[in-house]
Parts: structure tokens; sequence; C-alpha cells
């Protein structure tokens, strides 16, 4: 079960190391990230750079395309040699999934037309510009595409793949071993639940 | 605001990337992330390696130390180096952190005596032996010294721990940022909460 994380500077950390701690779990699984060049790329923050294995153009084998997204999925969405990296992944791949505004590389790739999908609150609009419905859930499921909410969502995600890929009980026995009982000591999480004064404040950050 | 994360061979990446994602977002964050020596480093699956910038030995300030565990910090409780190296970031910090068993280095470290703490379920007899009460809490605040639960109880601590430093606005902004409105597609999280089979097959694989 390989498993394809294609990575480029400016990706979310958390959106692919989260669902990553997860699929990681799947019998013989073996991750790979994968970009442009093999070496180091940088996550938004600029730190810490992840050491990418492969050329994503040396991948031969996929079974899940994960791609994460950030400040650099958005940048990347005209970058046709990515983006035909991305078709050629999907085309090998049993699953080929999106967290975040990763879903915006899935739909510059022309992988969402007609489809419902899921991406970041924040880029909606962006989404649904390449023929994709949004669907304000944490996973949306369309055959053998799965996109994920933002950043965090790709955990829920990870676990909802592995019951359908192994079962129920391969996935709860990974929940517990990464104990995600999640207890956030706010209820903001979502633009319906959070306040207004957060709301203010990350727009006051211009995100 | 200088976030400083040791990393090792072994570490949980997941431990680490989830309360990054959360702490990177503080006012002034900056973060570090600091091996014996610079240079890669591999989590307990091996892959990706992550690029730690600097020598524990060479950061000569500290506001947040957050201590990653996994297997490789099982591994190092006897490693008097880096249990020196904690000990010292500790005396600099105002917050000293841990997730997972990264609680075991601050216990190893002889910071933990007498205090209650957290940790990943399956070490509590460990935690326990530095002379730490385990305490079956997500997050537990004993002064400036944070422990967290399993894995991804990381990210849970980080947004308590922002509110204590910033505000709670801040704190849920970023809760936002990251889309954190948890659901978990099944309810197996904690041990108490798992289907024994689930548990049946963690312990198959000697978890």
């Amino acid at each position: 079960m390989r498993i394809v994380i294609p990575v480029f500077d400016g990706f979310t950390a958390l959106d692919a190391i989260g669902p990553y701690e997860v699929l990681n779990g799947l019998p013989k699984a073996e991750v790979v990230f994968a970009a442009t060049r093999p070496g180091p790329v940088r996550p938004d923050s600029g730190t810490p750079a992840l050491l990418a294995e492969a050329a994503l153009a040396d991948v031969d084998s996929c079974d899940i395309l994960l791609v994460p997204g950030g400040p650099g999925a958005r940048r990347r969405v005209d970058d046709e040699p990515l983006l035909d990296q991305i078709r050629r992944l999907h085309d090998l791949a049993q699953w080929t999934t999106s967290v975040c505004t990763g879903s915006l590389l899935l739909g510059a790739a022309g992988l969402l037309k007609g489809l419902q999908a899921t991406t970041h609150w924040s880029a909606v609009e962006l989404l649904e510009s390449y023929g994709a419905t949004y669907t304000p859930q944490r996973t949306v499921f369309q055959g053998r595409i799965v996109t994920a909410a933002g950043v965090s969502s790709g955990i829920d995600m990870a676990l909802a793949l592995v019951e359908r890929i192994a079962d129920r009980t391969h996935a709860e026995a990974l929940q517990l071993l990464i104990e995600y009982d999640p207890q956030p000591p706010f209820d903001a999480g979502s633009p319906a639940k959070a306040p207004q004064a957060a709301k203010d404040l990350l727009a006051a950050w211009r995100l």
C-alpha cells in the first residue's frame, strides 16, 4: 500500500502529517514524500524543512495519492508540470485524496468537475471555480476521490479511508493508537461556530 | 516567542507537528527544530526525514519547550546529554511542554517529581516511575509544566496554551484557521471507549 504525498514549498505541515500518521498504519504501508525534485521542502512557516525522497516524475506506483494544501497549493494552481504529475498519479491510484486547499490542485487538474467536494472554509469560491460543488463536511467521498476540509480534518478523513481500505476495527485501533479523543478547549473550529471576535482577528491577519 | 522542539530519530511526527501548527500562530512566533546535531532526523516510521536546523546545545533562548514522544523518546530516557539539554532549556523557558511519551523524557530529567501529569495511555506506569501521578486528561497544567496525552492531544494542549499566553480570542482564531472542528468517524480514541476488538488488534501489533 504505497501512499504518495506530493510536497512543495509553502505546504501546510499538518495537512500532510495528520493523515500520514493514520494511513501509515495501514497494512504494508509505505509512505513516499515526493516533490518536483528530491531534497528539502519548506512548509508555509518556513520551518521545519522536510526531505522529499523522490521526484514526483520518478514515482511509478501509487495506491493512495494525498495532496496537502497551504499557501503553496494556492500558488501552484497554474503549475502545469505539477498538475500533470497529479493527473498521472491519480490514474495509477486506487484513492485520490486532498486535505484543505490541496483540493484546489485536484480541481485545477480537472479531477473535480461535476463532483461534490470540500476544502478549507476560506477557499470555497476557488474550489467551485473548478466545477466542483462545495459540501460543508469534514470528509467528502465521491467514488475514489476523497476531499477533506481545512488542515486538521485530514485526520478524520484518513480514519474514514482506513475503514474502507481495511475495516472498522483497524481504523479504531489506529484512532486509539494516536489517542484521538479530541477535546478542543473551545468550540471555534468552523465559521458557523467561531465567535465574531475570532473571525475579525483572522481577517486582521489577512487570512 | 521562541518555540524549541527537540527531535530525535524515532519521534512521532504528529506529536510535534500538531501543536507546532497552532503555536506557530502565536505573536512573533519563531519555531526551532533542534537535535543533538543539525541535520536530518527520522520519525518512527522512517519517513519523512525532517531537517533539524540547530544543535540543542547551541540554542541559547527558549520561551516554550515542546518535547514530542514516540518510540525514540522511550529509548532515550537514559540519554544523559539529551536530558541535560532538556533541563537547561526548561530553566530558560516560560513553559515546558510534552506530548505523548515526551513526558517520559521530562520525567527522566527529574522535572515531574511530585506533579500530576499525563502521557500516552500505554505509558502510565513508566510515567509514574519518575514520581509523577498520572492524570487521565488530554492536557495537564502544573505551574509552567504542561503535559499532553497521546499523539493527537498536542493540538488540544497547544490551543489551551495559546489562551494562557495570548488570550482566548487568539486561540479561537487559530482553531478556526486550522478548521479544528473534529468529527472522528468512530469513538475509539481512548482505552475507556475503544472496542475490545480494536484493543486486541493493537496488542497483536505489540503496541
